[in-house]
């Protein structure tokens, strides 16, 4: 059965849908409403006539039509009744957003949740959850999660995993830097029917995903995880954090979900076996997502870039040995572009140092003109800018990047953002989002994710 | 000759003060101030006669006295005959902001360093640069930037290195997010006479600094480096981060400041030895900085941590492993206060997953409570505090900290902040700050941070 009513129902009920903000009952249906989900929602409350606007059902079984999708914020002792009337309505698919089950590992919880798990396998649903806290879909605007959220950015990021975060305060981050648009997030809580499996073939499928993030903690069966990342990898990039890793982590993995976490060498291996890329930290996990998002796929691994101080060159260059880029030599023709801006002393190559530039030519005109310059060179794979940010270095990068975006549409562009307050940082990677450039605030993050690019390219083509 | 006058001169001089905005000769007047230093500033220029409400001195002649520090801001063919009036006054400390001499390698700029190197010689002068970007100390109040500054909070941290970066685009971040205090930050350009040895010599000494970062690509004497590592290592911190390590690393760090950057993996076991830490990164360098800066050293290699989320939890205990960090069970009293605010069938266990106590009995108690509890547990050496920012769990944490390192003062508390708009982050990292904690934004790096003090304890231990 497709998962697409987990992320774009025709309708949804809230099942413990409430009065009282702050209660997960509430915020479900706040999101809901405010965040403009267009299908219709039931708020189902015996208690209450109305809430936010919308009419209340005392149970499911008053419903006017059996929903596509229930999400249920209801006490863990009264879920199983709640989803046995769920399932009675001949709604297949739900959402259990309450804890307290086998995440807590206490008799009644393990005895709940497989009341859950008997009530749907006799009915034929699926299941999210339990301890879910949401899914989110930037096209159909339906957002589950037991947090406030905000409207974000649509595009082309999907991802999912065991834990909360990624509906939560990660969505808070994404919807105030833009580092990139999403199309569907989804957190799979204690995963006792819908797992990393089902959403890794039915993002593989989905057509607003170009690009997938994954963090797992344990697989249940390691060759049919490894076909489905397989499966997606060969269509979209795909990107793994798998946490518990470490001995000390897998002890921690089992604590939280229960998962038996497997060695992380193993894991590794099988995971670039199929075609994945591995992480080892969230960070890392967005920044290349943030990379693939924009894109493109860089045609070798030839690195050229640029720094407004003779450090971030170095930098640049000690990122680009330790993770494998190469740093060519520009040809005659890109060093006389060059030489327009530059005073006639000023020593070029790459990493191209553009501080004598600057001072003779002003900040904007050397980022434009050095940086057309190196991503037209003939040999340049990928471009990187690092930028300082602080009073007199502070300008809109969007119209530069778009320029060079158009100049050398098969070279991805990273900027990398040094110092500078906040609300700089946050306003300068909105901007580059948008002109088509991935933001990072260190050198060796921002190669990293180039890295990742040329090695996705570079297996891929082998399959 | 002692270097305080860079940093807390009776009077500096700007020669080269202009009033045309955005020049350096204006921006380095302006910064002196506006900023409140309070010693004598005597503007040099010979077509103004005031700038900025500072009487004017058309050439060092005609200054009242003899300042202690001279700053040139001149064009680079003008610097000989400057430095040679400031040497006839009589003045024996002298900053060139200038750029354009060894740094560029053309005949002309080596020639005029060449010139400026004999001057300095012939009247026992002491010179930072040229091609600084300038000093910072906040004692004293003197800033003598090219880019505009903020006022920075006071603290233990010292800087300096071969980049312009530190008194730019770094003090911004610094003056917004707060992240540590400053007491001193060097740039120190081409170094053609104060270079690192000088610097760690000096800021060994220092008084009100605490502990000592450093950037540097290559240094000239490695024997006497290496004693000056070791002398100010065995007083107080010491980071380091060493640029062109690698071999396409070296070849840039040669043309950014002519050093032989040398063998990196020597390099890194001589500082080791020398009781330093070596780290690889900026962010790194500035991490370690924060953690070393709110101290106090832990006593041994047991972590405590809490996250709002699983996930964090096993984070946590995947970084701890990789850092060499242990993860002891707690005692029965720690349980047994922890126990006050969950959940009976919450599961307990280092790291603490609080999800289950927030929904009882609130974040800010449950952050409060169970901190203070794993903080007291006798078998916990510092404490990590994993939060997730989305609205609903946006809090002050600093009554908390201040509770927590009131009640265990030997141990360091570092929080991790992960997701939430970027200023939530800011503002949450000043309050962390200002109560007496390192904020990181991914667990790693914190645990990296933790993991850097304890490597400094042991070491220290053995001298």
């Amino acid at each position: 059965m497709s998962l697409k009513p987990f992320f774009a129902p025709q309708s949804v009920a809230v099942v413990g849908a409430s009065s009282v903000p702050g209660k997960s009952g509430h915020i479900i249906l706040k999101n809901l409403v405010e965040l403009g989900f267009a299908g219709e929602i039931f708020p189902i409350n015996p208690k209450a006539d109305a809430i936010l606007g919308k009419r209340c059902y005392p149970d499911m079984a008053a419903c006017p039509a059996a929903p596509e999708l229930a999400v249920l914020a209801v006490p863990r002792e009264h879920v199983p009744a709640m989803l046995r009337q769920v399932a009675e309505k001949g709604t297949r698919h739900a959402i259990i957003a309450t804890a307290g089950f086998s995440d807590t590992g206490d008799e009644l919880g393990l005895d709940l949740e497989n009341q859950i798990l008997e009530i749907a396998a006799a009915n034929n649903m699926r299941l999210m959850g339990p301890n879910s806290i949401g899914t989110i879909d930037t096209t159909s605007r339906l957002i589950t999660s037991i947090t406030h959220n905000d409207p974000l950015p649509a595009g082309p990021v999907s991802f999912f995993g065991q834990t909360g975060l990624f509906a939560s305060g990660i969505t808070r981050w994404i919807y105030d830097s833009q580092p990139f648009g999403v199309a569907k997030i989804a957190c799979l809580g204690n995963k006792n029917d819908v797992g990393e499996i089902d959403l890794l073939h039915y993002l593989a499928e989905d057509e607003a995903t170009g690009v997938i993030g994954c963090y797992l903690e344990g697989v249940g069966d390691g060759r049919r995880f490894l076909d489905a990342a397989r499966t997606a990898a060969a269509r979209k990039p795909l990107v793994v954090l798998k946490g518990g890793a470490s001995t000390l982590g897998g002890e921690a993995a089992a604590g939280h979900t229960g998962a038996l976490a497997g060695d992380s060498e193993v894991f590794a291996g099988v995971l670039r076996q199929a075609g994945a890329v591995s992480v080892s930290d969230l960070s890392e996990l967005f920044d290349l997502l943030a990379g693939f998002a924009h894109g493109p796929l860089p045609n070798g691994r030839n690195l050229g870039a640029i720094s407004i101080t003779g450090a971030g060159c170095v930098l640049s260059a000690d990122a680009a040995e330790r993770f494998g880029l190469a740093l060519p030599e520009f040809d005659d023709q890109t060093y006389a572009r060059m030489r327009e801006v530059c005073p006639d002393w000023a020593p070029l190559r790459n990493p191209v140092d553009i501080w004598s530039s600057i001072e003779k030519s002003g900040v904007e005109e050397s980022y434009r003109q050095i940086g057309l310059a190196v991503a037209q060179d003939p040999s340049i794979d990928m471009l990187l800018m690092a930028i300082t940010l602080f009073p007199g270095s502070i300008f809109d990068i969007s119209s530069i990047i778009r320029e060079i975006r158009e100049a050398a549409p098969e070279k991805p562009v990273v900027t990398v953002l040094l110092g500078g307050g906040c609300e700089e940082n946050r306003d300068w990677t909105r901007n580059a989002h948008r002109a088509g450039a991935a933001t990072y605030p260190s050198i060796p993050r921002a190669v990293q994710a180039l890295a990742a690019m040329v090695e996705y390219r570079d297996r891929r083509r082998r399959f």
